[in-house]
């Protein structure tokens, strides 16, 4: 008998040679059909290995990322199974799981292309094999007989794999006529892979080399259920729709210009109204909860740097330092704030009755990218940061944390974001020499984090060995509308910077002490929050929010002049409103204002204007009636003070 | 007989050989005691030099600059001539007037040093010269000649100077027993001179060339009457406790930090407060006078500055260009937003309906400033431009240009700046050449300049030859409270960057036409305006501005729950409240916060924690009574009311 340590750390007794799938049968029979992967000891397996000793066992089901990858990976086989009948001769690259489904890099010789229009015919002979339930089947080999076989079948793409690869580490994946060189782990068989889609084709570069050959990409996703497919492909095709770098144009939002560089967003004035508002909500609570904000220029001497340890991190990749006119000295763009902070909290002296201090800037930093890893303003080169940093004594630090959950949880809540959970990182306790700072204030900060998330009653997820080397952290993920998932607000303990600036303050002992320092973040970068904003709201932002809130449509010319009493009278009350007064029908005017997704629609003719009044459409929802205009002012009042409560 | 022409374009008759001072003496008696200088066709004389043809002549009194040249230059001699006299064996090198005095720079010989102590002695020699009123008499003489006088007397500065000079051009000026190579123009006489102060002595290279002798400068000023000499010293006096490097540390508004690097400003929270609400105050004026914003990158590609033209212009004297990863790309830190700006203007098509076009930033921009040439906040390396750029019509040119001055009026005014003038700067019609833009559109936007301002009602100043090589324009100059002059907005017009940039709109003609540029910013730097503001309000800024507005002083720690709860009342009403929690005696507490300029102090004790009142002191001014907490909020919204109406 082994001994089976599950994750609740209850233990079991088993036969030896127990394999993952019999583990969980024994637990339910609706576990067993689920059960994909499982984790064995810190390595992933396939669920009919047999486990020869006493271990540590996870189940993996879908919904786990181990139990996807799987599920994937497998599929991947099945996809190469599916090309190697339609297209007899293709050699093999490699073929992952991915974030999304997986896809296979392909060599079908110079004769042969695969297109958009062979996908279809792969996916049909894909779902054929799956019916057939192939089994998987795990084969360790010896380096000399892998390369016996796939020399003999010609993939010399595998060969030159595996001429890297250490005798004694090679195992091989059959399923059905198709032999994979493979790591595993892979489901028992295809029997449960039920819905297929092949998704797109795309060249790339046989090891990402550039020099060598291109190669075809096909990707594809799979799922247990065709359910789960219909909603993925639903949800991609309103992604397409929703994608910010689309909107962010149509909306007029932003814009990039090759001149200026790749990756430097221009606002344009629509999108700077919403970034500023965005500014401005969130000063206005900083203010409330006790930050002082700051301002810093956005460049730092290399001395700066030097000290940070920045200088170190940010080298040949990165932007490069800039030399000035006098020998010696050079400057860096700033990657980040803490530096600046850091030199701030130094230029005054503190006691401890002055802390924690809570200093905060809406800092653009620059951080340079690979110009193919840019993307829209999810992946930039410069970016503004909603930056603080609470210097703290040690003692404070569980209720500056949950000072700052409570702000993040606030946010969220202003911004409908109802959906998040938190990931709690520590130090791997096993490699303690990768971290600096000593055990006891390890000890202390993560004891803080995991304590105040708890008492502000967080749905975490505590991760080993993912914490910074300078100090643990706390990052949330929000899922939005259509069910991705985010990374947005991060808190982490930093012991490095305070000693490295030699940060002190005057303790109650009257001695020199060093706070603690904690980074703080909750948008991000504004950049990537607009592009989240976007995306989640398909560009129908809140009304607080919009940058422009009401249009005013006058039905014909002789209205023009009403419309500007309209607009006037708005803007007094500090609504943002615009008119559109071409000579176009009022149909068309409503159309084309409907699309730029303005919240208000007021429309104004004969009646309005003899009455003083205006005829209320909500964008995307119709007629709202007819309203005094001190009547609507306090309409989109109340409104905006119902969002932002 | 000849013909002078006078500034108002009068013509009077005067025989040959009239002076300045006698053409004076022949419009006013009062004029023939003041006049200092004469302009005699563009050039400078003395007032006694005779005039010899048809001139066109100015007579420059003390108020013109020409006129406090000539008097300050005559008072450098004199006070040569007193060194000369107590320091027997001095060799002078050049002693210029300046923009407030003179200075000479002197080298007493290496066993004998001027310092402080000799200041007085010099001056009252000085006094005693001028009080011989000795004339000042111009000598033209030949180069051999002024050699061997300089050679004779062993001043081997001058002789190094003369042997520069091409003969033919050289004056000598003789004053009682001191000779000076000099151009002129002289006062006829030292006898104006009646007040004198010997203000310093520092240290200057000879020709500011370090590896030349160290000469001794020094500094002195001189006026007409006694009265003005002590005013201006009160001023100095004045200037220095307002002096915002000094105001700026104490109030603890900025800072700066040799490893962030020199000329870069770190907003201390107070500092960033006050910053950010002129950003407001600005913003909010701007929106309501149709401007949008926008937000740009701090760098931009070199391609960007190539275009613009500041790649050539920014060379080797400024920050250099940063170079990536990638091989051949380079950035630039921004010198200017007009670039940027440009770049938005060319995201979206643009048609004459939606001209003028008002885009405005807060931009921080980099430039690249000698070490030695740095100055607190009004000379930095990073500086955030209240600027904005118009795009319009060349006919709107006139409109717009009225628009900003209102717009710079009115926040003159809300800014009690009550006086200030405004200089318009044309082109040199005499070399055309050096400016670039055809004749027809110079002409249109000189004229829409001149006429913006007259209709405006704006005292103008009007120089030829003082416009950029793009285009004529406007600078403001405010006085400040106690009297000096700084300069702040302006506007430029600009026909050079839609030409580098291609910019277009679609006219009534439905034919591409390039819009006029305008270029202007108001407080300039947001800096430099915080320096001003800081020097001339003394650090007691505006209730609006103020960082801090209200700080409670419970006169015991009996009373720090009313503090409280007065503090959370004011907060509510956005009033900016400190408490004043230590545990020192209300008198010091008193004492402590009216150093801090904090307009408002409330003391609370037994009687207003009873009454729920707060005791009112203002800064600088004393008791104000008892009032009620919602009279007390009312009373300070009343005068930020007031104040910025």
């Amino acid at each position: 008998m082994i001994k089976i340590t599950l994750p609740d750390n209850s233990v079991r007794e088993y036969s030896k040679g127990i394999t993952g799938a019999e583990i969980a049968s024994s637990i339910s029979p609706r576990l067993a059909k689920e059960v994909l992967s499982v984790t064995v000891n810190g390595e992933i397996w396939d669920i009919n290995r047999p486990i020869e000793e006493d271990s540590s066992v996870r189940l993996h089901k879908f919904e786990d990322n181990e139990g996807k990858h799987a599920f994937w990976h497998s599929s991947a086989h099945l996809m190469a199974e599916a090309i190697e009948q339609l297209f007899p001769g293709t050699k093999f690259g490699i073929g992952p799981a991915i974030e999304n489904g997986f896809y296979y890099d392909v060599d079908p010789g110079e004769t042969v292309t695969i297109t958009e229009l062979d996908l279809p015919l792969i996916e049909k002979r894909m779902k054929e094999l799956a019916a057939l339930s192939q089994p998987f089947l795990r084969e360790p080999v010896s380096r000399e007989e892998a390369l016996r076989i796939f020399n003999e079948k010609g993939d010399s793409y595998k060969t030159e794999l595996i001429s890297e690869l250490e005798d004694g580490t090679i195992t091989l994946y059959r399923s059905g006529e198709f032999t994979d060189l493979c790591r595993g782990p892979h489901l028992p068989d295809s029997g449960s892979i039920k819905a297929i889609k092949v998704l797109s084709v795309a060249g790339a570069y046989w090891r990402g080399d550039e020099k060598r050959k291109m190669m075809t990409r096909i990707y594809g996703i799979t799922f247990p259920k065709q359910k789960m497919l219909d909603e993925y492909l639903e949800m991609l095709e309103e992604a397409k729709k929703r994608d910010h770098r689309k909107l962010g144009r149509e909306l007029e939002l932003f814009t990039f210009s090759q001149k200026v560089g790749m990756g430097l967003p221009l606002w344009l004035p629509k999108g700077a109204e919403l970034r500023q508002r965005l500014i401005d909500f969130m000063t206005a609570e900083l203010k409330r909860r006790g930050y002082s904000m700051v301002s810093t220029p956005h460049i730092g001497n290399v001395d700066l740097y030097k000290t940070s340890g920045h200088y170190e991190k940010y080298g040949a990749d990165s932007f490069q330092p800039l030399k000035t006119p006098q020998e010696g000295e050079e400057f860096m763009l700033k990657p980040m704030n803490c530096p600046h902070h850091c030199e701030i909290f130094n230029a005054t002296p503190h006691s401890y009755k002055d802390l924690p201090v809570r200093m905060a800037e809406f800092g653009t930093v620059y951080r340079y990218e690979q110009h193919g890893e840019l993307h829209g303003l999810t992946r930039v080169r410069s970016f503004t940061q909603d930056d603080a940093h609470h210097f703290c004594e040690p003692d404070q630090m569980k209720e500056e944390f949950k000072s700052i959950i409570d702000l993040v949880q606030w946010v969220f809540n202003s911004l409908n974001f109802n959906e998040y959970t938190a990931q709690i990182s520590l130090r791997d306790p096993a490699n303690k020499e990768k971290y600096i700072g000593n055990d006891e204030n390890w000890d202390k900060a993560e004891k803080a984090i995991i304590e105040a998330a708890s008492e502000k009653g967080l749905e975490t997820v505590i991760v080993k060995g993912e914490a910074a080397f300078y100090g643990p952290k706390l990052d949330f993920m929000v899922r939005d509308a259509i069910g991705r998932k985010w990374q947005l607000g991060t808190i982490q303990v930093d012991y490095n910077l305070p000693e490295r600036f030699d940060l002190h303050y005057i303790g109650r002992d009257n001695q020199k002490h060093q706070p603690v320092m904690l980074h703080r973040a909750i948008f991000g970068s504004l950049e990537r929050f607009v592009a989240v904003l976007i995306e989640s709201t398909a560009g129908k932002f809140p009304l607080w929010l919009a940058p422009e809130q009401v249009v005013i449509l006058p039905i014909s010319e002789k209205f023009h002049d009403y419309a500007k009493k309209v607009s006037n009278f708005l803007n007094n009350y500090d609504i943002r409103t615009l008119k559109d007064e071409r000579n176009e029908k009022i149909g068309k005017k409503i159309r084309d204002n409907e699309l730029k997704k303005i919240p208000y629609l007021l429309i104004i003719g004969e009646k309005e204007a003899e009455a003083g009044t205006v005829s209320v459409r909500r964008q995307g929802e119709g007629d709202r009636g007819v309203m005094e205009l001190e009547e609507f002012a306090r309409f989109i009042k109340d409104e905006i003070t119902r969002e932002t409560a």
